[in-house]
């Protein structure tokens, strides 16, 4: 496929891309067009439909995959595309990988690497509550593959939900074994769950956006619920384990103000919140290293790390 | 009934106390005595048991109110009770009102007026809602009658839960009135259950102190809960209200470093808020005054309050 | 009256608008032209002379009323008049209220409801003290009807600062019963008296700005020192009174670093603090809403309550 | 006269003492007695009348300075007198300086001092108002000369404001001929008034304690209010100018958060709380090393200071 | 050996002691007489040598090893050794690891890994400096073994500093394969570096506290100091590189208010930090469940970890 | 020479300015040209070379000072220079005070009220260090007197670092005199050393820029090491005066939020600070004053004092 970036101008082109945004405006002549904003994994591409009743334009919405032709022109200095044809791809006629942010790695592998997370837990009561989730329920595999763990910030891609869990997991593999006073099974079943909210604090790609829900409980409530409602159907669950793990998941922010109701209270907690803080920080500053156009090893100020950064230099 | 701030050095009595808390320990001459703490809503006392297996000294524990026969002496410049004899008291026989810090309203006529606040909800799942907890639930009312509010604190009394609950609904009534963009219904539902979790925070009187699952999880938490459960056994009740009722419990706290997971969104959770710190400031600062020597007008520095504080003179 | 959000490209108007800001300039040729920023209620329009000196263009200063008649034209996607004649309105000719963002109340419904407050005040100095203001000062009553709360934020219009009293003074006299420890004659004139120094912080409408005194000493400082200054007229005021009274105003905005060179030390002075902050905020989130486009029930983030804000659902 | 740092055990002694405290107390016998405590400059000592009604203990109150006979005994390690004789002292017979901790500098002569910085301002109004209080007042030196600065922390002695008054007024004059854009006048004249609500804020000595005005209002307010009051009765004081320099008064500590409702805004401000927060800062560490007692270089951690403190060793 | 906390009333002991403290004073008699703070790892014990000048009580220091024989009374409800007869030890006659707090780890096997660390360096010049400390310096390794990391907190026993540096060492490795963009090299060294200045800031055992430098500088400033010196005497060492590794020991405090005088601009330094931090982090929470009395499963509120904290269940 | 402030429209100009920056680019046709960005000390001014290749250009770099040939065009409301010839300008040819920021004040009067300073600090081993930087080391003063004290804020012109350097050794001065427990020698050396490493920190005019060094260390740092190293080469120099004074340059930031790893503990480390603080806030507020456009006295909201800024009237 041709993509966004590879665009040149004055070329026609007969392409699919995922329709961002919408908007119908006049022309000060008062003649009705569209506005839409493309997207591919490359970027973003301005586009025009100076003749939306015509024929050969067909109806969409916004977040479809739309296959167009047009021609690449260019306007105040960006390309544009003036669209002559439109209309809706059909499943399979695109990946969604070639028009979304994905993970680099291989998201079946990482998967199955969390499955062997769950395995090594011995804890019958944790396993059956993480299997029921992640092995059981239909459709929840395929769901968490696709999750994103963020809206922009860190992992904010495809499998980035299960980049992130599968790393805060690893790590707290490691303290597990650094740290004897650690209960293992609890503290791996809690890094797993400890994202689980965000499946529904943040609509699904392509939209990867803040639901009303989302926005007024907060996957940190939300996935503590989720794990709540689940347990309650594991006849013999035990209550306090549930409160447990379900403090795991409220304290992960580790600060009242980031969001988190409680302090780590557990040593768990307490390990979680390290795990959790180290993946997202460091996936953090490999995003702004990865971002950064390279024409210094400065990068400038950072807020989010309250200082200028810099690629180490070859030792 | 005579009270411990009643007693005088050398009268025998024979009266029913709390035991407080209860301690076995060894004279230096290395033989086993018992230590009590007995209470009743006056003050604590001092108590010894020099012969615990004594014919007259029977079993109990402690949290059980103890029928006791003895001597009131004198230790250090504070009395202490000498144990003759000791019987674990029958229910009947004391009135628990006697021996814990109660409200000083008509904890009946309290629930009352909660409940014509209930019935002036008009929107049906909400009214269905508080019913089944304030109306249908067996037991709940002699419960929530009898919780208080805090450990220490404002309103942390037999009957603090109740008046802290009713001072903030009526606080909210007022808003609702006031600024009419506010929804009534579901302001006051959100204001009568915003504290409800603390059922589960703090165990009853007397013990009155955080239960595991409060320290794990915070009355913001369980309430959320207790009200998300019940929810789901109410056919047809709309998700959305269930998150926008959950929203104004957990930010009913305000700020997230206040514990409250989420910061207010909608304007019944901003009112909640206020109105429940109102209630909470006014009734801190009236427990200030009421447990003030009198001495001066002036009370001294309060660390709640980042002031020193006075009463206001005559006008 | 054609208001300038009525106002269509191509027509020529005769109009009389408030003259918000006007500057001399060149044209690229070296022409003198003077450029205005017209206003009325509805919205903001700039405005050319062109000819500066011609004989239709009389004199004029900013924040005059001026009728104009000229021709809408539109230059860079914005509408512009080009001014051909101009003159001062005569007062009479115009009602501010047109020009002037206005509260949505009876500003003289309001008043009366206000005197109703100082009529409820019993203490004879307190009470001598609030009408010295509010019923004998010559022009007091227009002026105070007509100033604004703030510069922007909340109550930020003409009738404001009443509005905002009103609102204060209603919730303290809620706090006043539902709290019985307040003494109810002190708060009522602390609140008809806490934002007072707005009157000289704040300069009249239509300027509405910042005055030298005001930033300089603030509306706190100015408040508390007119009621010390009227005080003193009035013969045996009392010198505590006076002090609980300043002190009230001195920490009404509850907090050192929000301008309160004291912290509240009286229940008045705590309960005024209270009220104040709930009328500000739920004025704050009044507006937010009013102002909001209605295209999304999330308004997107206020960093004035460091959340995003959505308008709540129909029950 | 015999200091009490300087008594012994066994002694009897015939002196003059302030009585700091006064207390009536029943032995356990039941016979009434007094417990006093005295204080001269080098401590303070335990007293007791153990014979309240006989005839040679006068009638005297807290605060007095009474001549006492009696017998220095020792009681838990700790001398005590047993007073035998008691009498009110006239004025004459002692020294307050005796009595009370003092500034080790020669208060006339810093008096002196700050007269020849009023005479050196030019400006008409300041020197004036300047003078109507430290020249024309009567009483004005005497009552300046003995005022603390403090209850405790920096200047907390008989001539400690006018000590840190002088200090504040030379760092504002070098700072003045340091950087030519301050105006000279207004900063002389501010570093003079910048802690005269001092003389209300707190009590005179022997008290030194904060009075109700004091604490309501502060010494801020209260020194703006004076300057406010006196500038009304000087014909033609331009009120510019006065609220430039209540501005400087107001602002005087630097944040909103040390008790200043309004942050510098002018130069001079800015000035005067640099030289004032030096002044303090340096008198502070000054006299923590002159109460230290010499043992070690490091003084162990101070939290005005966020830190241990030495001693700087000899170069 | 006879511990201190195996002592019984009555009983003669002949054994040795570490002398934490030695006070010369008077009885009340007016004789003199020592009074010492003897000290093994299992505790204190107060000692006194009531005839200072007698034969069988030889010359020596606070700090020395001291062979006493005396008896075991009882003071005041707390031991006390009466000496009769005290000489210094020689060393060979004691283990300083009886008297002092230690790892529970083997401190030869852990230098051993450590050095196993510095074997897998491979930048050559960061493996010189490493080596210039660890292997080559004469005395290092018995300085390092036997040091604390803190003079109480985490890790504040012989062998604590070395203790803590593997483990923050251990967690960069596992940090490095799984972040592949950090630099291995030089993260392993910053490491293992990271808390050298604790040699200087902290007086070895027995006495472990702060030494002067220490006060002043901090271990901070002095182990960067201690590298760019050491990295002076390698020829060729590369300036940037010394910058860096300097930058990784500066900011691994991770934020100004921590101590560190830059925020982490380079990736292992923002690594360093997060190991450090979880070592330091787990490590106090396990001494707080040591160093807990077992009686109840929550260990109350602490300050470090603002939260009550509590001991996981069994699962 | 004509400055770039007083360029007009359409004239030829044959002048030497410093090339500020330098980018290649391509016209829309695909032709190369090159872009500057030329500097003095009037402004800055856009150029163009739209024929690099041709006869009349010369090789040049970026902060070269160059000799243009070229005509003054308009270019959307801006002037642009339309470069025809173009050579590196040697030094002579022009004065970089032409092209810089300068200090106001005679830098060479400067430096010697500085020497002044160092001949009156009376410890050897201090005047010694003192003297082997600002007499004996080689190019040392014309570095220092044309070094800045920072990128941008305060001080940051040509002859800043000395003139800063000297207002705060002054003011060390005055305090050394006002308060006698300060030891002036250490206090008026750390005073010239504190900000030493700026010359580091900072690479020199005309870049004026944070070096790599700068950036990792800071010149808190990077002065003491300075310090430390030409300590180590002067023969004896006493270890805890060495500490003594890095202590100061470590601590003079004052705050450990502000960059100091170590609050000040030393008399003359709080001098330090307070005299480094009041000379930056003053020449901060100078600055602000100097380039404000004066077309009102209140210069608007300032962030870095955190209020609206206004000069004081006349008086």
């Amino acid at each position: 496929m041709k993509y966004i970036a590879q665009l040149t101008e004055g070329e026609r082109i007969n392409e699919i891309y995922l329709c961002r945004k919408k908007q119908s405006a006049l022309t000060k002549a008062g003649k009705p067009y569209e506005s839409l904003m493309l997207q591919d994994k490359t970027g973003t591409l301005d586009a025009k439909i100076w003749d939306p009743g015509s024929l050969g334009i067909d109806d969409f919405d916004e977040l479809d995959y739309i296959a167009v032709t047009g021609d690449v022109t260019s306007f105040q200095g960006a390309y544009q595309l003036n669209i002559k044809r439109l209309r809706k791809a059909q499943q399979g006629e695109y990946l969604p990988e070639d028009y979304l942010p994905c993970s680099d790695k291989d998201v079946d592998l990482m998967y199955e690497e969390l499955l062997g997370f769950i395995q090594s837990v011995r804890a019958p009561y944790l396993r059956q509550l993480l299997e029921s989730f992640f092995v059981q329920e239909e459709g929840f595999a395929k769901k968490f593959k696709f999750h994103s763990a963020a809206k922009s910030v860190h992992h904010g891609f495809v499998g980035g939900l299960l980049e992130h869990t599968l790393g805060v997991t690893k790590n707290c593999d490691y303290f597990a074994q650094a740290y004897p006073m650690l209960d293992r099974d609890l503290l791996i079943t809690a890094a797993i769950f400890h994202d689980i909210g965000k499946l529904s604090e943040l609509s699904a790609f392509p939209r990867n956006d803040y639901t009303d829900e989302g926005q007024l409980l907060g996957h940190i409530m939300i996935g503590a619920e989720m794990v709540h409602d689940r347990a309650g159907e594991i006849p013999g669950f035990p209550e306090q384990l549930e409160n447990e793990l379900k403090h795991c998941i409220l304290a992960h922010h580790g600060e009242l103000e980031y969001g988190s109701p409680k302090k780590p209270a557990l040593a768990e907690a307490l390990a979680l919140n390290l795990a959790d803080n180290a993946d997202a920080r460091m996936e953090t500053l490999r995003e702004l290293f990865e971002n950064s156009d390279g024409t210094s090893d400065w990068l400038g100020y950072s807020r989010i790390f309250e200082s200028n950064i810099r690629r180490t230099g070859e030792i």
